[in-house]
């Protein structure tokens, strides 16, 4: 096996409200709700700079497509990490995220570990951290 | 905001069990625990090959740095998608990780849209979807 994943996929509630959010919301570019012509196939896919891909997919769908129970949700399973250019922008993605519907669950702040940053959930619950560390600059 | 992010972060019960799937079953290069010398500091990063990172958190300390309580195991929160370059690698991927110690969820089976795949738990719960699909060839 490779160290490697091509695809997060984010399990919702409801795939408009999740797809506003970050479509609408953060400017995430999407060709919108696909596989509506399967049975469970509804999903979308947002190209990410990098080569991923993040996949939005009702929960529901998720825990049958996977062979699992569906279970209620549980914030503290995971986070998706967005590395800023400077602290500025540490602000103004958390003030994006908060305009976009987002509950700011950390403002932003020193780290602990010396750089700066917060947390967000996105309308189903899930973790975002924006931080700004020099050990972690974008590289673009 | 750019469509992007650096690092997948996951909520683990155990760290040195989480680990030892990672980097001793599953074969994820990594440099074992770091940040001992922090209070909530212990975390384990895997680099990966598209230049994103991997990382192992105490469920525990990620509710505690984002400012949530925490909250029980919920595994239909997200799946994390590895793509094969044919249909064979997606048996052995799940042979591999059921030896690591994974639960596989969904054996190896034609999916409905058209590719193949099968779904595994690693020791924490969360889900890795295995598959092989002619629209989503690894680069490399």
């Amino acid at each position: 096996m490779e160290p490697r994943f091509a695809v997060l996929t984010l399990g919702v509630d409801n795939l408009g409200r999740a797809y506003n959010f970050y479509h609408d919301g953060l400017g995430f570019p999407s060709k919108g709700i696909v596989g509506k012509e399967f049975e469970h196939g509804e999903v979308v896919f947002f190209d990410m700079k990098n080569g991923m891909t993040l996949a939005l997919y009702s929960r529901k769908n998720l825990a049958w497509d996977a062979g699992i129970p569906d279970s209620p949700t549980s914030s503290a399973e995971f986070s998706i990490a967005y590395n800023t250019k400077d602290e500025a922008e540490v602000d103004s993605v958390l003030e994006l995220a908060k305009r976009a519907g987002a509950k700011i669950t950390k403002p932003a702040q020193k780290a602990f570990w010396g750089g700066y940053h917060g947390y967000f959930e996105d309308p189903d619950g899930h973790l975002w951290e924006i931080l700004w560390s020099p050990q972690l600059l974008p590289k673009d």
